[in-house]
């Protein structure tokens, strides 16, 4: 017998009220029962979201409300600039490529920001970009891109502003409108604390415009299909939505809405800022630019001769704490702790005192209490935060 | 949203297993399947007391368990030996008092252990002495009991030794047959994980000849009622069952098989050290005869100028960790933590992290790290136990 610690950015652990709440018995989408609750998470997601947009809901993974981003927005060949700061960046370039748009990449270091400055100077240079594809929080390297600034530079052109918030949504400040994000995607299975199979998207005027006009294929993810439903004197989804994982995010929204999206984001950055706190005290380096912002996922610099996958199964298989590993061309070289959604503080003293064992076990100086130590410090001064 | 932590010694947390179990479909006792489950809870529950003896089970709180013993082993006007070592012997008093039982009572310190020499001396001494009832691990004090002394002693006369192992079993080794006990009771909500509601008793032959002879008024907690209604044709229990805890009851006893008894002591035992560790390396002092027995709960004295009741309310409303204080004589003098049952490594770590924060809070000079530095230590020593 043996506790199991889910710590990686997505799916993170769900709240009992929202497991409970999804055992409850099924619904039929087309009763007065489910437009009440469907209307009522869209208003909640408008609240996290920090938007009056619309919010268009699918059953899908986060990379199926990406590809509904793309193929509402656009039309075939229309030019896109895709700002790539790891992993989910280049989905962004895949997607695009898979429905034959001409996508202009910025392609930084991973473990770097985008640069907003290269985002205007692109903008400038090309009034052909129909739209802006990045990331907020990105998940393969724990950065957290300014999409503030971004917004304002995107809002003097005619392209879109389209933003991957899918782990970064509830974990890291992200304020659609104000911001002026066109559309931003999220799901339901990380800082929203749901199981997988949500996506949702919002969607602003300016956006819309452009929907109009967009002639690439679509069916399942056409937007237009899910507004008119929702505009029908009794609103509803399109098609079979899924019903339980709704019902638990709207319990989980509902969490969210208690203790406070403010509450809720200041949480999240005292329990980054610990992780950080932790990881410094054992001498290891944090994975590119991390910052107050870095509140999703921590990425940490696999020590000299030590495999970041290696930590990552030790961990799993000997202390039962599941973090993960790095993605694509860095993989080995970091690994992750996620700390988005459902988590408290003993969350970060448990797996700094697994990470302190496991990184004992392969070879590393551990001063046993170190990172847990310096991680309780952070947690204790910002308790007023987490009580 | 805050993370609750439950670390008293009962109720204990309850595996998510469990919890599934007891939400499954409602059964009638009177049907066939409720026989199955039954000789299959009560033939694992003889694997966890170590015995051949029948298991007799009621719907009741460990103090319902503890009356059953009382009122089935004894007459009016017996004389029984208690040797009270805390709140919970003090209970053996009460109990054989309600039912005018002549109690000669060897009472020690709060924290120290019954002394075996002192049973022996009382026994050769008083040749009436129908019973001897003591505990096995002292809820109250955190101390246990050298039962297996107790019950060599015991066996040499004609008295029964009764044993309240309820926050004991299945946390600190206890060999029924072995130790020759005849009546040990406990209870669903501590070691064994499950809600609270069941108490079971185990009675051994001679404790069967006994209870023949008893004429104490009795009928809900009548032993012969139940094992005759278990050996009818299709066994069941007399009156309406605690059915769902039943059911859950037998979850948890299948991952106590599946861990292995052996196992789930050492786990206790590595934890417990953990705690005791910590709580050394804060300079603190552990309360009365702490050895390496005292796994169930650890007691631990309030230090000089701090009220134990103040360190537990500051854990609970502040930190989310609920831990007991101290009971009746030694309340404010010490606060205990838990940790018999579903526990595991982390847990220990949270609230070693937990109590340096609540300490500090009350103006004790802490060292961030360390406690948990040191039970960390303890815990990566035993990981073998532990994985």
């Amino acid at each position: 017998m043996r506790k199991e610690y889910l710590m990686t950015p997505g799916p993170t652990p769900v709240p009992s009220e929202v497991l409970l709440a999804q055992a409850k018995p099924m619904i039929h989408h087309r009763a007065p029962i489910y437009t009440e609750i469907i209307l009522e998470v869209l208003d909640d997601l408008k609240y996290v979201f920090q938007t009056k947009n619309d919010i268009i809901m699918f059953a899908s993974s986060g990379t199926g409300g990406m590809e509904s981003a793309v193929v509402n927005l656009f039309s075939p060949g229309d030019k896109v600039l895709v700002a790539s700061t790891g992993n989910f960046g280049e989905r962004w370039v895949k997607i695009s490529g898979a429905y034959g748009l001409d996508v202009v990449k910025l392609d930084y270091e991973w473990g770097e920001k985008a640069n907003p400055q290269d985002i205007a100077d692109a903008l400038a240079k090309d009034q052909d970009i129909k739209g802006v594809l990045t990331t907020h929080s990105e998940t393969s390297t724990g950065v957290t891109n300014d999409i503030k600034t971004i917004g304002k530079i995107v809002a003097g052109y005619k392209a879109v502003l389209v933003v991957d918030a899918i782990s970064g949504l509830g974990a890291c400040e992200l304020k659609t409108d104000e911001w002026k994000c066109d559309v931003v995607i999220s799901g339901s299975q990380k800082a929203l604390m749901t199981p997988p199979g949500l996506a949702f998207t919002s969607v602003s005027d300016k956006a819309w415009a452009v929907v109009e006009k967009s002639t690439l294929p679509k069916f399942y993810f056409d937007y237009k299909t899910s507004r008119d439903a929702l505009h029908k004197d009794q609103p509803q989804s399109p098609f079979t939505p899924a019903v339980s994982t709704i019902v638990g995010l709207g319990e989980a929204l509902k969490l969210i809405k208690k203790e406070t999206l403010e509450k809720v984001l200041e949480r999240h950055a005292v329990l980054a800022k610990a992780c950080r706190a932790g990881v410094h005290a054992l001498g290891l380096e944090l994975f590119g630019a991390s910052d107050e912002m870095a509140n999703s996922v921590t990425a940490i610099k696999a020590p000299e001769g030590i495999d970041g996958q290696a930590v990552v199964k030790t961990l799993r298989v000997k202390y039962g704490i599941t973090i993960a590993g790095g993605q694509g061309r860095i993989k080995g070289k970091i690994f992750r702790i996620g700390h988005c959604g459902y988590y408290d503080k003993f969350d970060i003293v448990s797996v700094m005192a697994g990470l302190e064992m496991a990184l004992k076990d392969l070879g590393y100086p551990v001063e046993m209490g170190a990172a847990v130590g310096a991680a309780a410090e952070v947690l204790y001064e910002g308790i007023s935060v987490l009580s």
